[in-house]
């Protein structure tokens, strides 16, 4: 069983525990705009609108365009692939017929982008085609159930994003040996882009800004690409970076200091901050178990970083890492209107999500990004956390 | 000026044309789920909530979570980029209330996938922001706008893709120097994907189907991977193929008869097919001037090939070119439900767009693709046609 079919295995399984008769993925041109539920389900394409069916007593039913539909057969991921020439409209109709189902679930979701590959466009062309049918009232969000899926990694899944986070691991080791004061932002981010190509690996998001750093105070925040800042005694380094292996990802901060002349150890305000960040991802990391909600250990993370002096951090403590760095579905969001009701989720058993929280200072960004795996019980790194600052030698 | 200054510009004058007063990009995660608008914009990343508004009178603002601001603002494809921390309600509905437009245009479409980026979540959201505000009743599809936008190539645009189909011309003329009985699509495919690597460009669509191969009459049809059906004396080989250059791609089919022992020119079965699909192809050309629909452009050659004694095709006679290989937009499509309202777009100039059909034959799939450029009074082809079967010889 590959990873395609193991996943398609678990949302049978998950079908029920959602109360879903069915899940309906509807696409077309996949190629200029997908779905994003699609790479979980496999190497599928569609020229034409296609329907993929899961029914909850595990019937897997496609409706393609005819010219779509033997690449499709040939997946193996269907038990009926249906060809259809001038419009899906009939064939949709008697499959949903046959299948009968009280409630469909739609890829759609006000706070969570993976859970909303479904366009406008494409849910007025559904909503025509069922016109004058039962199946047009019994249209729901499969939000909760697309995030359960996503979010609960299966155990190649698991395997895949192991491999992913020990490449990572390594590429932030060798960086550590390298680094030297007087380097640049863009030297560093072309440094870490040989280390990934050396090991065959591509980065977790958009090369431009894979890594993202800051070296020292001056450095832009945030979603910004390298810069010309230039590492220096006295500065910190922020490296925000991942690699994706066969399809996985990982994510990952990490942060040195650079020793000023004389120095043989970080300045105590640099050390008290770093101390800050660990504590309140050990804070948070300590409060994470199945069913907490999202936002709880938002709060447990901010409350400690602010008891401790610092300023709140402007966004999520941390984000689902899957297909995607940032997967969709649930996480730790705080209560902001932007988060919708993502906040709200329940964390579940083999999710895997950052934890990641920083402070701006007069030394630069001195932030961290750890990786968790949520446990029966509890959590556990799923790779080992940065416990001390990282210093580079005076040169 | 670069290219995405010149179709920002370009924009702004099809926003009068159209009657719109403003067009609204509203995006979030684009690593994860995009607007196949945004590719035509720029390299533009949001993280969060995005709102790219373009008004009539030129103006151009982004509203952008903090964090996803300053690279956006580094592009200077912008007057103004707002960040928000909690919500982007407040800030959209001030810049909408400045604007104060009659009519605001979403990318949303039933036919077209290119001008449907909005996600059903996504317009609820916005729905969501501006109840109580006298913008919510002015949202309408921006289809006609985007589709004209993107359809009308600009001079940097057409320069990117004539050297996409030189470059592609020469892998199909390197690919027919090569070609010899007996080898398997699978053996083509790399052959010309190593054509394509050393040239250092890219396919045009994914690399598994492209080139697309059909050797000899039992391969399977439409859009399938390279099988190992393998070319032969007394067979036609098709070849679906396109690259892509700075981003912009091509898209051809070229087709080859096999010579058997003692032969010198093909049999006049393959002969007959073959010139009444150039004959078809020829027609519509002649026929395509600015202001048609396109479904009479379709028309045109769909008659003539069932004049000629054989099937329609199971599919459009065209599709425009750009950004991807089925851009989207206008297009030579018949009247089929499938294709909603797309088959009464009215072309215009500056489009690229495919002429493609074919016969599936006892010999194989007889089927040509060629590229025209629609010019004021009617159109060009963008790279030479295929005039004459391609011969190879026996071996």
């Amino acid at each position: 069983m590959d990873v395609y079919q193991e996943k398609i295995k678990q949302a049978d399984q998950l079908l029920a525990e959602f109360e879903l008769d069915a899940w309906l993925v509807f696409v077309r041109e996949t190629a200029e705009h997908t779905d994003p539920v699609i790479k979980l389900l496999g190497p599928l394409n569609a020229v034409w609108e296609a329907a993929f069916v899961f029914g909850r007593g595990g019937q897997r039913i496609a409706i393609a365009g005819q010219g779509d539909d033997e690449a499709i057969r040939r997946l193996r991921l269907f038990d009926e692939v249906i060809p259809y020439t001038q419009s899906i409209r009939d064939e949709l109709v008697r499959v949903l017929t046959r299948l009968n189902p009280r409630t469909i679930g739609l890829n759609y979701s006000r706070s969570d982008v993976s859970a909303d590959g479904l366009t406008y466009g494409m849910f007025l062309n559904l909503q025509e085609y069922l016109r004058g049918t039962p199946w047009l009232d019994r249209l729901v969000s499969a939000e909760a159930f697309v995030d359960a899926w996503r979010g609960r990694k299966t155990s190649q899944e698991l395997n895949r994003m192991r491999r992913a986070n020990d490449i990572a691991m390594e590429i932030f080791e060798a960086t550590g040996e390298w680094l030297r004061p007087g380097l640049s932002e863009k030297e560093i981010h072309q440094f870490a882009h040989e280390q990934t190509r050396q090991r065959g690996v591509e980065t977790s998001w958009e090369a431009d800004f894979c890594p993202g750093l800051n070296a020292g105070p001056n450095s832009p925040w945030g979603h910004v690409g390298a810069s010309d800042e230039k590492t220096a005694p006295g500065y910190t380094l922020n490296m925000d970076f991942g690699v994706k292996v066969n399809g996985y990802c990982s994510d990952h901060q990490r942060v040195w200091y650079f020793l000023r002349e004389g120095e043989t150890k970080a300045p105590p305000e640099v050390v008290k901050i770093f101390e800050a960040v660990v504590g309140a991802i050990q804070a948070a990391a300590d409060f994470v178990r199945p069913g907490v909600q999202g936002w709880e250990v938002d709060a447990v993370a901010r409350e400690y970083l602010v008891k401790a002096g610092y300023p709140e951090y402007p966004h999520a403590l941390g984000h689902s890492v899957g297909r995607y760095a940032h997967d969709g579905g649930m996480g730790f969001y705080p209560r902001w209107e932007r988060y919708g009701n993502k906040p709200y989720s329940q964390i579940a058993e083999n999710g895997v999500f950052t934890l990641e929280l920083g402070v701006r200072s007069e030394f630069g960004y001195i932030s961290l990004e750890e990786e968790i795996l949520v446990t029966a019980t509890g959590c556990e790194w799923f790779s080992p956390p940065q416990q001390a600052l990282m210093l580079v030698p005076f040169h």
